[in-house]
């Protein structure tokens, strides 16, 4: 059957529109949402609100009743492929069905469930059923919109996000440390939209240092995500404003396994929590125990947080990070994934974003660069050991565009 | 009179494309272009081709007369005020002369002559022959066409431009010193056009040691500029390529006074020219001799050039140069100015655009961006002086624009 359709594209933009309402609400769930066409006309329309509430399918099923139309006959817009199991505490019927109960001719889908378990189940069942089914329809915008939950059931790791604030001259912060304000408000505002639509924020021990941030929404309306520090030593100050939030159950702090224990009872005692990591260091001497070689492979499977050594900057708490602490990232991305955070926005600083970007282990790249220059202070990125030019990192599908006074690059992980 | 008409505007803007024909050939002049109008219609127009060549006016009086057309009566569209004096070896009478001489009603300029000794002083002689004159028509245009000739007139120096090609994360080279390519063949194009337009292109030591440039125009049709290098020590080998050009003379090395004398003879067996300069630490201690304190002020006065002393990269020939003999920046350029050097294209390294910089000795910046990343190598400006984000250097004027997969900064000078 034919796929491209404008009238179909419409109405599956629509349902996508309603989708992008559940923003920041339904994770570990996907965004979703529903139209319900009968002769030309929207009958029902719904979308998932929130983690635990209805499926979108069936808000519009019901709306359409409500309204004393029935879906028989009708047509189904739902961005994701219906689902076609009981999930345990879930309180609602599969919405394969519920579709195939009240009667409804056909269904377009943009994507399909990225859980190998059910991906094309729903579909073969509701064709089964006699119900004709278009996959793939406005498939690219499900991909954006549901990229974390994406990326998390294919890649098996939360989707990261790195965003960097820059000057012209590729610096985050100025030789004495300072760096307030490199960007703009329009730019600031973005970034605590972004925040309020990622379950998480994560920053380096050094970032945390330096500018004690809070990592909060408060620009725009929109919730808190967590807040992840990378701290192998727990070097990070109880007075540290992160510590005076409401709500002290949304900061995670990841450290090395044989940080001081002391410490971590008293942060814990802050109501934080700790997710002690066998730091890279420990790995190898365990490794080296148990009588294995530790070759060029396992930095590549292990990866670890580089920080770069230079000595122009050893004053600044930024860089005061030994590489010998170093965090394997895979595994803090997996603990953090085992907590049901599919989305991180990665904040810095210079090392923890050479890391990620080192490893492969990103999804986006965001650098706001602003019409300013310091001419010295902190690099962006450091350490992505690139030698010559033919090493360089290239983004090949990247896009610049404006945002206040400044300009922002955006890429993506090919 | 009404200064602001679409019509006129539209002669102006004609008289400045047929101006910007003799863009790089006319130096020292300016580029000047004229219109001459009579009921509606064009009857003449002409550029000063070429440094000696006919003025523009005279231009479009010969035309008109060529075609059988009165000048009597019509109107002149001038870009810059006409000349109202017999320089020696002109072979031409002064354009108001012929202005009177032919009659012509009105006269429309956009600028005045920037020289104060005549400036005003041709508009004064039409006015008092009863010719109506409008001036300041389409100023901003004249000013920016005219941006080397009006600088080099009004600061008494050559007009800088600092040309940086940088990756997203501020570097121009790689750790192993290698730097091509980071931008693509549309920037660089675009460089060589740039190059084409200004009278000189200047690059330290550092860049001539590490790329070994030609700074020809090769990759668009148009005239090689003159070649400065900044090498206090005469450190360039015989063997660069700079040196084997067909045009020597078009070198210029800028060196100290107490630069290797031997050295200086080889070279200048070459075909270049040698500038010796007073360096800094040369001029220094001649003022103590004097038995003037050294305050500073005086490095406000005497512009050096310093360098970065960054022991990361201490291998890359790029950042060899010891700030003790750092050439001083004014006296650089006067020197090139008493050359005929109106304008200078500057291309690096990153100490050469850090001293630009903070000695306030620039007047355009463009710094061209490429999607790519280093992560580690050499900063594109290095030495600014700043500290603190409250001292950054803010471009207020500066716009982003695409230029191949890159993005361009452009910004001026307050």
């Amino acid at each position: 059957m034919e796929v491209s359709n404008t009238v179909n594209s419409t109405y599956m933009k629509r349902a996508f529109a309603l989708a992008g309402r559940g923003m920041g609400k339904t994770a570990p769930n996907p965004m979703v949402g529903a139209v319900l066409v009968k002769k030309g006309r929207i009958i029902g329309e719904g979308w998932h609100r929130y983690y635990g509430g209805l499926h979108a399918e069936a808000e519009a099923v019901q709306a359409a009743l409500a309204a004393g139309l029935s879906p028989a006959g009708a047509d189904l817009y739902c961005t994701l492929e219906p689902c076609c199991f009981d999930a345990p505490g879930k309180h609602q019927p599969p919405c394969t069905t519920l579709i195939i109960k009240n009667k409804i001719k056909r269904v377009y889908i943009a994507n399909l469930d990225p859980n190998p378990r059910v991906s094309g189940k729903g579909i073969t069942i509701l064709e089964k059923a006699g119900i004709t089914v278009v996959s793939g329809l406005c498939a690219e915008a499900g991909e954006e919109l549901n990229r974390a939950f994406f990326t998390f059931h294919r890649a098996g790791r939360p989707f990261v996000h790195l965003k960097m604030a820059q000057t012209l001259d590729g610096r985050i912060a100025a030789p004495n440390g300072s760096a307030r304000w490199i960007s703009d408000e329009a730019a600031r505002r973005m970034v605590h939209r972004l925040r309020s639509e990622y379950d998480a924020v994560l920053i380096g021990r050094g970032t945390a240092l330096a500018d004690d941030p809070e990592l909060t929404v408060r620009l725009v309306k929109g919730r808190n995500p967590r807040r992840v520090i990378l701290d192998s030593r727990l070097a990070i100050p109880e007075t540290a404003k992160l510590f005076s939030l409401p709500d002290p159950e949304k900061t995670i702090i990841v450290h090395s396994h044989n940080a001081n224990p002391r410490k971590a009872a008293n942060l814990h005692s802050l109501g934080v929590e700790l997710i002690p990591i066998i730091s890279r260091q420990g790995a190898e001497a365990q490794r080296t125990q148990r009588g294995r070689k530790v070759g060029g492979g396992v930095l590549r499977n292990n990866a670890a947080i580089y920080l770069p050594s230079s000595s122009a900057f050893s004053a600044s708490p930024r860089l005061c990070e030994s590489s010998s602490q170093a965090l394997p990232l895979q595994e803090v991305l997996a603990a953090l994934g085992e907590r049901g955070i599919q989305s991180i926005l990665v904040e810095g600083g210079a090392g923890i974003f050479a890391s990620f970007l080192r490893e492969g282990l990103w999804d986006r790249l965001s650098i706001i660069i602003a019409p300013i220059m310091l001419g010295g202070g902190l690099n962006a990125v450091s350490g992505l050991g690139i030698d010559s030019m033919d090493q360089v990192l290239r983004f090949k599908n990247g896009v610049f565009r404006r945002i206040g006074s400044q300009i922002m690059f955006e890429a993506r992980s090919l």
